[in-house]
C-alpha cells in the first residue's frame, strides 16, 4: 500500500485523487492546495487529511509518493523539494513552459534519484497501446507516417490560455510525445502553422486556436498533427499510423455503443465530453504503472527526458509558426539518455 | 447480341428495360404492355419498337428472349406461350401466388425446354454473393443460423397489397429464397407470426404489415426473418449468418460513404430509398447471368423449382400465421430436381 | 459508508467484492464462503474479514447489506435469513430455478421489508440505458420489435450446465428481463426452439446450446432472442429495437477503438472476452443503484418481482421448446405489483 | 444522341469508351490510337469504327465531341485541332505537365469557343458531392480545414513515373483540385515535402513515392494532403473537412457491405482495387455532365482554368519540396475568370 500526497486540488488533481482513493494498492494520505478549501473538499471526499503546507506534506512519513497537480510554474520547485525529501514523484505535464527551467529536473533527479513520472497519460490508453502493439508485432511493417487529430470540444477560458505557454506547449505536446513514443524516433525537423479561427481573443492573447504541425525524422518517418481548441462535437482524439504493410487507426470512443437508424441515416452516439471521459481508463492505467514502479523502486515508463523532448519539439513548433519556415531540432534526449537510462533500477 | 422483348412497362419492367438497353450484349427489340402508352414510353426512351400484342412480340424473329414483368396472374400463361415459341424466358417473381398454378411451369418447361430464370435478384447482389463465398470457403465453419431483416421504407398502395398474395408471398419470399440458397438446405418446419402495426387498412385487406418467420431444417440449421412494410428509414436489407467459426453479415449500403460528425455524434448517410437504388448492381449481374445462360443454351442459375420451393415456404408461413402453430413442409424441390437438374444443358 | 457482507467468493462474488472495495461509499466488511480458503483470498485482497458462518456474517453489526453470490439453490434460504436480520439484500440472478421456491421471496420481503435487488446488471449498462433513453424520449416512436443476440464465447463446464436450470433460465433470462424492461410490456405468448449444435454432451445433459425465442404481447410488440453457448468470437451482446420512427441498436463493444487496414480490409478489434470485460461499467452502476437505495431506505430498481417475471418467461421457453408449440403466459407481475410497488419507500 | 470520337485506347480510354457505349444519349462513333490494334479492340467491342488518323476523326461529321485520352504531351495540340474543328472536347488531366504549354488552352478556346471539360472525375463522385452538399447547406458552418488521403495500391511502372511529371502533377493534382472546388478558395501558400520510402527506383527517377502537402488561403482555410504510391491495402481515398459546426468525412468504399466477425474482431471487406472500381459511378456522372453541357451548348463544370489552377498548385508543391520552404502562389484563375466565366453560354 503506497501512501500518496497530492498537491493541487483542481480539475486534474481531483481526477487523480479519485483514482488514488479507489486504488487497491494506494491510499490518499494528504492533500495540499494553496486554497485550503479546495484541499478540504478532496480530503473529506476521500478520507484524507489536509496538509497545511508543502513542507508539512513532505514531512509526513506516511507519504511515500507525491502527485504534483499544481500550476505549471510551481512544478520544478516542487520536484526539487520532493526529490530532496526522497518522495517518489508524479508530475503533471508540462514540467515547465520554459525549457531552461525544465532542464533542471534531470539534474535534480541525478542528485536525488527518486522514481519520477511525467503525466503523458495517453501512452496508457488501451487503444493507443493497441496501436503500439501493432507496431511492435510487425503488423504494420515499416512505419512511415503518423497522423494525430486532437481537438478540444471548446476553448478554455482566456486566463488559462494566457498561462498555458501556447497551444503547442499546452495541447500539441501530447501529440508530440505520442509521435516520439509510437515511432521510437527523435524528429529533427518541424514545420508548424497556427491560425486564429475560433476566438479573436485567443489571437489577442498571442496564441493560436487552430494549428497543424508536420515533423519528420532523418529516415523519412513523418507526422502530421491537427489541433483545434474547438471541435463543436466533443473531444476528438484520433491517431492513424501507416506502415509498409498496413495502417492502424484509433477512432473516437463514442459515449455508448448505440446508434439510431432513422430517415437521415445511422447516427452513432456522441463523442466523449472531454478528457476525463475519454481517458478515464488511461489515467487508471497510468496510476498502475506509477505505483508499480514506486513499489519496485525503478524508473516509471514516462521520464523527465520524455517531458523535455516533447517540450523541445513544442518550442520548435512555436518557432516555426512564428518564422514561417521549417525549424531544425537537435535531439537532446539521446545525450541525456546516456546518463539516465529509462529502465535502470534506482537504488532503494 | 441477344434480342430481348419485354412485357410489362411498370416499375420493374422499366428497370429491366434500362439495363437491357445499356447492356453491351443485348438489344431491347420490342416492348408490350396492356396499356400501349406505357410501352411507348420505354420504346421511345430506348430505341425499341412497340409490340401491339403478345402474339406479335412472340412472332418477332429478332426476339430471342422474353422478359415477363406483367402482373403476377399473367405469368404462367405467358411462360407457356413463350416456351412454346422457343423463347428464353426471364420471369419476375413470384411465378404465381397459387402453388397449383405455379407448379405447371416445370411441366411446360419439360415439354418446351427453353432457358428459364426466375427473378431472385438478391442472389446476384455483390454483398450477398460475398457472404456465399465466405460460406463456400469455410470461413464460417458449419453454418448454424441465418437472420434476415427486410423492411420496406413505407407500405405500397392498398391495391398492390390486395393483389400481392400477402406479405409472405410478396416480400418474405425473397428472404426464404436466400435462406435456401445460402444454406443449401430445404427447411422442413416453419413458424410465422404476423401483425398489423402500421396501417389498419392492411389488416382489413386480410394481410399483415409486420411479421417474423422462423424456419429450421432437420440438422438444426435455423433462420429468423424479420419483415416490415415500413421502416421509416429507407430500404433496410440486412443478413447475418452465424457459423461454428465466425459470423458474416451484410449491413445496409448507405447512399454515400460520407458521415457527419457533430454535437450529437457521427451520422452516416441515409439508407437507399428502395430496391432500385439498393440492388442496382444486382439487377445488372442478374441480367448478365441470364444473357450468359441464353447465349450458352443452358439453364440459368435461378430456376422454376427455386420459385416453387420459395412459394411453398411462403405458403407455409401464411398457414402458420393463420393457425398459430409451426407447420411442416415436405420439400418438393428434391423430387423435381431429379427430373430437371438445374445445371443440365438444354438441347439447342 | 455502507458496510457490506458477501457470501460466495466465486467468479461473480470476486467481481462484486472488487467493486465494493473500490466504491467510495461502501466498505467490504466480511466475506463468507462454504470453502473458507475462497473467502480468505477475497478478504485478504480487499482488507475484509472472513466470516466463519452465515450466522456470524448476519450477526455482524457493521454489515448493513448482504451480497448473495453463492450457488442458486441457496438463494431463497439466505434471502429469508438476511431479511429477518434486517439486512439490505443484493441477490445474483436467478432467485431460484424453481418458480415455486422463488415465489416465496416476495412473501418474505413483505414480512421483513428490506431493500432487495436482483442482479440484472444489463439494465445498468450505459449502452442499454441509452436505448432506454431513446425509447423514453420518443426518438423511436411506438416500439414494435426487439431483437437480442446473446452469445457466450464458449460453453461453460458440463457441471455448470447440469445445475444451471437450462439455457433459458440461465442465459435467456437476462434477455427476457431486458425485453420486459425496455418495452414495459408483460409478454403473453412465448415460442422457443432449442438445438444442440455445439457439444453433444450438453444435449446429453438435457439442455440446449443454441436457441431462439420469440415472444409477443397483446398489442403486437414482439421480440426475437438468439442465444448460443459458443460464438467463437468473444462475448457477443447486441440489441436492436425498432419503432415506428426509428430503430436503436446496441452493437458490440470492441476491446479497443482501434482497427487495422490491410489487404483484406479494415479489421476492428476483437470483442470482449466475456461479461466481466463487457459489463464492467454495468456492474459498477448496478452497485451505485443498490447503495443509493440502501442509503435512502427505498426499493432498488430491479425487484424480486422482476426476478420472478423473467423466470416465468424462461419456464415458458423451456415448456415451448419441449412441446414444440407456442405457450401462453399469465403475467403474475401485475398482481404482485399491487402489493409491493417498486417505488414505495420502505419504513426504516 | 451525341456522337463521340475517342483518341487513345489505353486504360482510361477503354473506361470512357465503355461508358460512352452504354450511355443512352451517346454513341461511340470512332476510335483512334497511334497503335491501330488498340483502336480496333475498342471499336469491335462497342460497335464503333476505327479512325486511321486524327484528321479523319475530326473530319467525321458524326463526331460531335472528342474524348482526348492519349499521352499527356499530345493534349494541347489535339485540343487546338479539335477546337478548330468545332468539336466539343473532353480532355483527361493534366492538360500538360508544363504550365506554359497548358496556358495556351484558354487562348485556343477563346478563339474557338467549344465546350471544354477537363477530367477531374472526383468532383462527380457521389460521396464527394455529398460533402459539397454539406458545405453548401451550412451543415459544417464556416469551413476551416480539409484533409485528403490518396494512396494508390502499388506503384505504377517506372516508365509511367518517368513521364508523369512527378507525383505532385500526376497524383496530388486531383487532391489540389478537390481542395479548390470544395472550399471555393484560391490557396496562396504551399508547403510540400516528399520522401522515397517505397522504391529507390522512384527516387532515382527524380520523383517521390510518398508526400505530404499543406496549403492555406489568406483567410486561414487550410488543407493537408497525404499521398503514397503504395498503400498495400487497395485504393485508399478519404476526405475530411472540418468546419466551425461539424466535420464531414468520406471514408473508403469497401468492395461489399459485408463483414466477418471472428476471434480477431470484425473485419470489413477490402478496399476497391483501384480507381476504376472506386470511381465507376464518378466517371458515369462526369460523362452525364459533359453530355448535358454539349447538348445545351454551355461550358461543362470543370474548365481549362481549373486544370491550370491545379497544375499551378502542383508546380508550387514541386518547388516547395525542392527548396524545403513554403512557396507563395499568385492565383491566375481569378484573372482568367474575367475573360471566360465558367457559366457563360457558348454561342452555338
Amino acid at each position: 500500500m503506497t501512501g500518496v500526497g497530492l498537491i493541487g486540488g483542481g480539475r486534474i488533481g481531483s481526477l487523480h485523487a479519485g483514482n488514488i482513493a479507489r486504488h487497491v494498492h494506494a491510499r490518499l494520505v494528504a492533500v495540499h492546495d494553496a486554497q485550503p478549501a479546495a484541499a478540504r473538499v478532496l480530503a473529506d471526499r476521500y478520507g484524507a487529511e489536509v496538509a497545511e503546507s508543502v513542507d508539512a506534506l513532505l514531512a509526513n512519513r506516511d507519504v511515500d509518493a507525491l502527485f504534483i497537480c499544481s500550476p505549471t510554474d510551481t512544478h520544478v520547485d516542487l520536484i526539487g523539494r520532493a526529490a530532496a525529501a526522497g518522495k517518489a514523484i508524479f508530475c503533471e505535464k508540462p514540467i515547465d513552459i520554459e525549457m531552461a527551467s525544465a532542464a533542471r529536473v534531470p539534474v535534480m533527479l541525478e542528485r536525488n534519484p527518486v522514481p519520477f513520472m511525467i503525466g503523458f497519460h495517453r501512452r496508457f490508453d488501451p487503444s493507443t497501446r493497441r496501436i503500439a502493439e501493432h507496431i511492435a508485432s510487425g503488423d504494420l511493417g515499416k512505419v512511415e507516417f503518423i497522423r494525430v487529430t486532437s481537438r478540444d470540444p471548446a476553448p478554455p477560458p482566456i486566463a488559462y490560455i494566457q498561462s498555458s505557454g501556447g497551444v503547442f506547449r499546452d495541447m500539441t505536446i501530447h501529440d508530440l510525445d505520442l509521435c516520439r513514443w509510437l515511432t521510437g524516433r527523435e524528429f529533427t525537423t518541424v514545420f508548424a502553422k497556427g491560425f486564429c479561427l475560433v476566438d479573436p481573443a485567443i489571437g489577442q492573447a498571442g496564441d493560436f486556436d487552430t494549428a497543424f504541425v508536420c515533423l519528420w525524422a532523418e529516415d523519412g518517418v513523418h507526422c502530421v498533427l491537427q489541433n483545434s481548441r474547438r471541435s463543436n462535437c466533443g473531444f476528438d482524439q484520433r491517431i492513424e499510423i501507416m506502415g509498409s504493410l498496413a495502417a492502424a487507426s484509433m477512432d473516437n470512443l463514442p459515449a455508448t455503443q448505440t446508434s439510431l437508424l432513422g430517415p437521415r441515416g445511422k447516427d452513432s452516439d456522441r463523442l466523449p465530453d472531454h478528457f476525463p471521459q475519454r481517458y478515464a481508463g488511461a489515467y487508471v492505467a497510468q496510476l498502475d504503472a506509477f505505483l508499480d514502479a514506486v513499489r519496485e523502486r525503478r524508473n516509471p515508463p514516462t521520464t523527465a527526458l520524455d517531458g523535455l523532448a516533447a517540450l523541445q519539439l513544442a518550442d520548435a513548433c512555436a518557432e516555426s509558426a512564428s518564422k514561417g519556415v521549417p525549424v531544425r531540432v537537435h535531439p537532446l534526449a539521446q545525450e541525456h539518455a546516456k546518463k539516465a537510462p529509462a529502465s535502470e533500477l534506482i537504488a532503494g
